[in-house]
C-alpha cells in the first residue's frame, strides 16, 4: 500500500493554474495545518463552486455567534456524516472534533453510535435532531423544535444545527460519488496529549 | 384557507434592512418572474448563507458548458425532491422542469415514479444515478460512472448530477426543516400553453 | 413526445367487444368526465374483475354516509398512492381531490408531503392512519384507532379509511406492475377557477 | 386462554339480518369447509363491499384458465401475506395451500423464507415477482416480465400474480386493520394425510 | 419431494467420526426427541464450535433461574428467527414453544405478527424488546430497560431476553447461510393432543 | 469527564469471586495485552456463558487453518460490527485489525465505508459477503456462494466468514444492550509506529 492514493475520481489542478483567491485559500489552509485537505484539491477546478462550498462552510462553522461550540458543530459533522457513509468527512472532521473537544475518544464514539457516546444530554439531543435531518427531514416538525427548545437551543441554533447536517450531507455526497481520499494526516490528529493545530 | 400563510419557520426581514447586494438579487429575481419566490426572502437573513447558497446555486444551474440542458437539471431537482419529501423544491422546480422542457406534464411524473415519465433513455439514466446519489451515495461506484458514460455523459456531466443532487438534498432539508412554502404561483406555470418565464 | 403513449402493457380491447354493462359504465364515465379515465381501458379486458373493482371501487367512494367527505378520501388515495410510486392515481385522484376540495394546490402537497399541506389536524391524523395502513399496516393497534377517535372519527370512519387505502394499494400495484398511463387531461384539472367536472 | 376471542374489532352481524345473497354465500362456504372462515362474518356488515371482495377473490382465485395452479395462486397469497405481517391470510391460506400443494410442510416454508422451500425453479420466479409487486411495486419494469416470461409464464399469467398479490395486499390490510383474527381450524388443515376439505 | 433433501450445503459428517463428546450429545438427543435436529448433523464437522455453540445454547436456554418460562424463551426465538428469515429456527424452535406453551397455535402467532398472538402484556412487551434487540440493537436504550421493570422482569431477566435474542441471531445467520433444512418431524410437533416430547 | 465511566449497565464481579478457569483466561489476556478488555469483565458475572462466548470466539478467531489471515478476520468483525452500531467491537477490533494489518488507516476506513477502504477485490468481496450475512442473511445464496469461490475463498472460509459474522453480530448485540464501553486503551492501539500487543 505503499504507492500513492488518488485525491478523487477527478485530476487534479495545478496550484499555478488556479485563480488566485483559490490559489491564496488553499496556501493559507496549508499553512494554518501544515497540509494540503484534500478537498480543497478536488473542488479547486471547479473555482466558482469552490467558492460557494468554501463561503458557506465558513458561515457556518466559523461563526463566533450562537451556543453552538466549535466542538458541538464538528460533532455534528462527524455524528451525520458516519449516517452516509462519508469516509472524509468522518476522518477529517472527526480529527477535528477531537482537536476542539479536546477528548481523544469523542470522535469514534460519535461516529459509529452517538448514543454511547461520553456526551451530555443536550449534546446527545443536538444529535439525534441532526441525524433526523440528515436521515429524515421530511418528518421533522413542531415537536422536534421543542425537544431542542427543551435543551436551551433558541432557533438560531436550530437554525444553524439544520444547516450543518444540510451542508455536509451536500459534502458527503460529494465525496462519495467523487470517491474522495482523506488526508492520511488527519488520521491521528488529537489523539496524542499533543494535538497539531486544526484544519478545515 | 383564505388566510396568508406563513413563508418560514423563521421571521421574514425587511427588505430594507438587507445589505445592497441581497436585496438587488431578490428584486433581480422579481423582476424577472414577477414574484419573489420564497427561498430568498427565507434564507435572506443570514445574508453570508444567502450569497453562498445562490453562488453555488447558480454556478451549477446557470452554466452553459456540458451536455446537461436546463430541462435535465431541473429534472434531476424535482426528482430527487420528491425523494426527500420537500414540497418547495417539487413545486418550484416542478415549474421550471415544465417550462424548460416545454411538457406540461413532466414534473408531475417525475415527481411521482420516474420510471413512468415521458423521458429519454438517457434521461432514466440520469435520474436513475441522481437518485441514488440521493439516497443511498456511499455506494456509488465505478459501474455507476461507466453506465452514464455508456449514454454519453462524460465526467463534468457527472460532476454536474452528483453536485445538482448534493446541493439540492441541502436545499431540501433547509425547507423541510424550515417549513419553507412555496409560493402559489409556481403551481400553474408552465401546464397551460402560455406560460409565464421562469424564477428561480 | 406528440406519439400516442401507450394505455398500458397490455392490450385494448375494442367497445364492441365487452359486454353490455361493461360499456355501459365506460359510456356513462365518458359522458360525465368527458374522455374515459384509462383504468377502464385497461382493466375492461377482464370483465368480471373489472366489475368488482369498479363496484368495489363504488362501494367506498360514493358511499353517502360516515363523516368522510369526497374530498378527504381523495385526499387518502392522492397521499397514499404518492407512497406506492404510483403515477395513475396520483396523478387522477389527485385531479378529483381538487376538484372536491376546491383547493387548487391541495394535491400537489399532499402527494409531495402531507405533513406542509394546508389541511386541518384532523385530515393530518386521517393521513397519518392511512399512510399507516399503506407502509405498515401489521403495527396499527389499539392506541392508532384512539387518535382518531380523538378527532372525532368513529370505527365507521376509521373501516372507510382502512379500506378505501387497502383498496387503492390494489389499485396502485396494478397500476405499477401494468404501466398505466394516466390521461393526459388528468393533470390540469381542478386548478384553474373553472374546473371541469370530475371523473373517476 | 380459553375464553372465545373476538373474531375482530367490529361488531359481528346476525346472520338473520343479512342480505340473502350474503347469507347464501356464507351457508355456502359453510357447508363446503365445515365451518364459516371469519373474513366472511368481518365483511359481512358491509354487503356491498362484501360481495365485490368476494367476487373480485372468485375471479382471480376460482378461475380456471392460465397456467397457474391452485396451489400457485395460494402459495403467492401466503409468500406476501407473511410480508405483510398478515396473521389470517398466512393461516388461512397457508390451510389450503398445504391442502392443494398436498406438501404438508410447504406453507411454512413459503411463509418464512420462500427462498429455503421446496419449490421449482418457476415457483421461485413467480414468488420473487409477486413479494416485488407485494414490497415495491413501483419498481416493477420491464426486466421483472422478462424474467417471469423465461419461465413460460405469458402476459396473462403475469397479470393475474400481479392481481391476487394487489388483492391480497387489500386483504392484508384489512385483516391487520380489523385485528381479524383466523379460525382454529385452519391452522392444523393439511398437515395429515387426510386432510379436510378446504375453504376460502 | 419424494427424494432425500439436503442437511445443508455441507458434507455431513460420519457419526463414527466425531470426537465421542460430541457423538454423545448427538446421541442422547436423538434419544429423547426421536430424532436429530439437523442443527447438529451441520455443526458436528466443526467440533470446537459445536461444543461452544451448545454449551452456549444450554446455559441460556435450560437454565433454571429468572423469570422467563421456556415457553417465553422459545417464544423469543420464534419470533426473532422470523424476523430473521430463518425457516430451521422457526420450525425447530415454533414446535417447542407449541409443546411448552400448550398452545398449539401460537408459534404460528409469534412468527407472522406477534402483536395478533394469544399472549399476555408481559410477554408482549418481552417480544417488542427482543425484536428491538433483533433488528436495532444500537438504538436499546434506558428506556427499553424500564419499560420491561415495568412488567416485572428484572435485569438478570432482560440479560436472558437480549443473550437468547443474539445467540438465535448468530444461530439464523449460519441457518441462513448454510442452507440449514429443518427436519421434517417438527412441523407437526405439538399441533395435535397427544405432542411428542420436546427436542433441541 | 474525568469520572470512571461504567463498564456495562450491569454490576462487575470481584476477581476473587470467579471460578479458577474464568479468573484464569482475565489473568493471562490481562498478562498479554497489559489490561483487561472490558468484554471479559462483563461476562464473567456468568460463567457457563463467558465459558462459551470465549470458546466460540477462539474457535474462529484463533484457528490456524483456512485462507483467512487474522487480518481479514477482524476486518469482518470492524465492517460488520459497524453496520450494526457497536462501538465497542468497531473499537476493539478496529485495534486489533490496525495492528494485524499494520495499516494504521484501514480500520477507521472499514468502519466508515468499506468501498473506500485501501483494501484488495478480495476483501471487497469477503466484505460485501460478510455485511450481507449481518444485514440480510436471508438473503444468502448460491450466487453469493459462487462470487467468494472466484476470489479463491473455499467453502470453508465460507463457513468461516459467516460463523465470524454471525459471532460477533452476538457479541454487537450484548455490547449494544448492556452498555459495554470498550476501554480507552484500544483508541489509540495500532496507529503508531510501534503498537502495543494485541488484545482480545
Amino acid at each position: 500500500m505503499a504507492e500513492q492514493k488518488a485525491i478523487s475520481r477527478f485530476p487534479v489542478p495545478e496550484l499555478g493554474d488556479l485563480p488566485d483567491d483559490v490559489r491564496e485559500k488553499i496556501l493559507g489552509v496549508q499553512e494554518k495545518a501544515g497540509f494540503v485537505p484534500n478537498v480543497f484539491i478536488t473542488l479547486a477546478r471547479r473555482p466558482a463552486e469552490f467558492r460557494a462550498f468554501f463561503a458557506y462552510h465558513d458561515a457556518l462553522m466559523l461563526k463566533e455567534t450562537g451556543s453552538l461550540s466549535k466542538a458541538d458543530r464538528e460533532m455534528i459533522v462527524t455524528a451525520t456524516s458516519a449516517k452516509n457513509g462519508c469516509l472524509y468527512c468522518v476522518v477529517a472532521h472527526g480529527a477535528l472534533l477531537r482537536i476542539y473537544a479536546k477528548q481523544p475518544l469523542l470522535a469514534d464514539q460519535v461516529a459509529v453510535n452517538h448514543r454511547k457516546a461520553d456526551i451530555t444530554p443536550r449534546q446527545r439531543a443536538m444529535l439525534d435532531f441532526a441525524i433526523k435531518v440528515c436521515l429524515d427531514s421530511e418528518t421533522i416538525g413542531e415537536a422536534d423544535y421543542a425537544a431542542l427548545r427543551e435543551h436551551g437551543f433558541d432557533d438560531e441554533d436550530i437554525w444553524d444545527i439544520t444547516s450543518i447536517t444540510a451542508f455536509f450531507g451536500l459534502s458527503n455526497r460529494l465525496a462519495n460519488s467523487f470517491s474522495m481520499r482523506p488526508n492520511d494526516e488527519f488520521y491521528l490528529m488529537g489523539r496524542l496529549p499533543k494535538a497539531p493545530k486544526p484544519a478545515n
